[in-house]
């Protein structure tokens, strides 16, 4: 298939600080990603690193052990997926308060620069320290630090023939012609080598469960336009990246003071470098990887073939096994047969259904509403009549979910590890049967204080 | 002021069964009635009645005392509104189930009628004894149970000389001329007099807050084509009905089996008989009388003027004291003069913000979407950053709303006993605020368990 794209070296990024994948579903989402048109992976392994001496006690729990590293590095060999690692150095709480340290405050009254000239001091060490026991090393830099950054300054660093800047945009309506000046000014500054981020999931809000692929495509098209638009050759590639949970600071497309900041290096072997866990553990999980994947076809082969087309769009479908995109997660027989689509369609049903179908009950039904309500739960108080009317229909829609939430655990079991399986169930799910637990058992207690008769008038006494 | 209405009776309705009124509050609101053009009252006294005796055990730990009920009837008196008692006879429950019991089984089954017969003659035999002891009793029947008798049926059971029946109709597109064809079957079958029945309130859902005064307004409306397109002077008045709980029988304007089915007697003293608890005690409060106020106003001043023009709703904004009818509880400035005006503005308040602001913070607040949902709830864990972004604004929402509560209840105490005032809070106010004491419980443990940063201030302890 002919590759028309402007971005000769494509990444997917995996963002493995929230449901990373078993090695075994790694296994078979590496092939998709080789088809798709994906040359290269972005693994921001975190604590699934198997650290070892003082750095142990990052280790997750559930770490890759070492030979599991090797596992992957091996499968992704075989898919002929270059792996580079992402680590974290001089990452957002560093940079958030840069200047405000005692070492730093010192060097700054000392009239020895800005606060710009500090960071790129401090970008040049790290930098020229790890280049001088990697000579062959590339250092990719996320570049919101240098883009306001004056052009005398960056050109004077010494920062340029060190570190590759990645301009990085996850919008639906990034700024193409501001994107070109950006690229116009790193190269007078002296940057050889740029690249490009965009990103096919985790980038529209913190607890987004379900992926708009729409939002991405965009987000591409607008990429594509960037590199044909921009100097020519200058953009090396493109990490489409994957976020699992989102940075506090971060916020692409919302007017936002902070914004997010990795620093990592490039490299055909890991790179154990001041691995820096602050900012995004603390964050909900946001869209699992399988969820993702039909977006993440999508923008690959529209990177591919240099637009969406009807034939991308049939070469997408093919690909993920589904009759069409827009059915994509819609019901079971048109979940597709990619690794993961029973995770979508289960996920998809509970994202749109769970959370309106209790409400729908106990908001919405009029004999909930009417005669169930906050005080008469509180009380234990109900018309007996009204038992007949409720129980029955929260006994099916609990049943209905129940089933699905087990369906949907044994799916997740198969592709990650138990703790986010857990998160993903308690954050998802379980509130919602939790609701209609706690109705059914008020219920049960309301009736079995009335009795079979109408108790008349006075209530129980309360709490 | 012209009275051009073809209802020479207007009777405003007092459903006691849920938040009766205190004496004071009806000494305010019975001046208001005269004023809009009601000429009585029909009183559904239900537990709020000081019965004695064997059916004492009926009575309301807040019942009106004999002399209590005695300052109403002169309270009435003084401002000219005649007291028709409602009593419940043949209500709910017998009705639902008739020809079920044993004798009854037995007269059906020795062929003396049919269910609709064995209705009639208990119907007359009930009139026929209270017209025997009080010879100038007038006995109105709510007409549901009689609207599908056969017309030689109803012309030959005795009872069309006994009762007058009360054609009723809450819903905003009645059918007028469906009306017109059952008042000429009444007629034709020998009953001299007919009455209406129309909503101001407390029917158009079983947990409403707010009344909808469009709907109401409709309903009138074309209550008045009915009284236009019907038989000359066949309707003797209309009743205003403003129900305090739903009946779970009845939901007018919706399909349903089962239809509301109330019998009552018209009279100067109050008839005890077979008062009848069993439908509507078990239901939640719908529209409090104040917060039905200016319905009442728009539905009798429509009647009195034969429509809603310009000049009556003038009449109606100067009588409640209110700038504008749209603006009636929207704001403290405009809320007006009439008696409970600041519990239509203070309830107004609750129902369109306490919800949805709080469900804002909870589901809509990005930091508490984001970094503090269930998962994060359960588990006691928090980002430390997080808790600064989100405990002020919870502790802020919690403050306006603790504010607003505190006023409510102050208003609502003048107006009623303590068991309504605890119910409605219970019911409307005290669910929102526990879910922000919740959230600031949780965030105040997790940041104690995070160490990082203080807890800060602890929410006050709840309702």
């Amino acid at each position: 298939m002919s590759d028309s794209s402007p971005f000769k070296m494509r990444l997917v990024h995996l963002d493995l600080k929230g449901a990373p994948p078993k090695v075994s579903y790694l296994s078979e989402v590496f092939p998709l990603f080789h088809a798709l048109g994906a040359h290269a992976l972005l693994i921001e392994y975190e604590d699934m690193f198997p650290y070892e001496g003082p750095l142990k006690l990052l280790r997750s729990e559930h770490a890759y052990s070492p030979s599991e590293i090797q596992e992957i590095l091996h499968l992704a060999k075989l898919n002929q997926l270059e792996v580079v690692p992402l680590v974290q150095t001089f990452g957002h709480m560093e940079v958030y308060y840069l200047g405000e340290g005692e070492a730093s405050r010192r060097w700054l009254q000392q009239g020895r620069g800005s606060t710009a000239g500090l960071c790129l001091s401090h970008l040049r060490a790290v930098a020229s320290c790890v280049r001088a026991q990697h000579p062959a090393l590339r250092l990719l830099l996320w570049d919101d630090m240098l883009r306001d950054m004056p052009e005398d300054s960056l050109a004077a660093s010494g920062v340029p023939p060190l570190v590759e800047p990645v301009l990085w945009d996850y919008s639906a309506d990034l700024d193409v012609h501001g994107k070109v000046l950006l690229m116009e000014k790193y190269r007078k500054c002296g940057f050889p080598w740029l690249w490009a981020a965009s990103a096919f999931k985790g980038a529209t809000g913190a607890h987004q469960a379900l992926t708009p692929v729409d939002h991405h495509l965009r987000n591409h098209l607008r990429w594509l336009q960037v590199a044909r638009s921009g100097p020519a050759d200058a953009l090396q590639g493109i990490i489409l990246t994957g976020w699992q949970r989102r940075s506090w600071g971060s916020n692409p497309g919302l007017p936002y003071g902070k914004r997010e900041h990795n620093c990592w290096s490039h490299s055909r072997f890991p790179v154990h470098q001041f691995p820096e866990h602050w900012y995004d553990h603390f964050a909900v999980l946001c869209e699992l990887l399988p969820v993702g994947l039909p977006s993440l076809a999508v923008c690959l082969q529209s990177l591919v073939h240099g637009g969406f087309t009807p034939a991308v769009k049939e070469k997408v479908q093919s690909c993920l096994g589904i009759s069409s995109l827009e059915a994509a997660g819609s019901a079971s027989e048109d979940a597709g047969s990619f690794p993961g689509s029973n995770i979508l369609a289960l996920v998809t049903q509970v994202s749109l259904h769970l959370r309106s179908s209790v409400d729908g009950l106990l908001d919405g039904n009029r004999y909930v509403a009417g005669w169930f309500g906050p005080y008469h739960r509180r009380r234990k108080v109900v018309h007996p009549v009204m038992v007949l009317h409720i129980q029955p229909e929260a006994l099916s829609l609990l049943a209905r979910w129940d089933a699905v939430a087990q369906e949907l655990e044994v799916a997740l079991q198969r592709a990650f590890y138990p703790d986010a399986v857990d998160e993903w169930l308690e954050e998802n799910v379980r509130p919602g049967l939790r609701r209609l637990q706690q109705l059914l058992l008020d219920l049960g207690e309301a009736a079995t204080a009335s009795g079979t008769l109408p108790a008349g008038p006075e209530p129980a006494p309360g709490p």
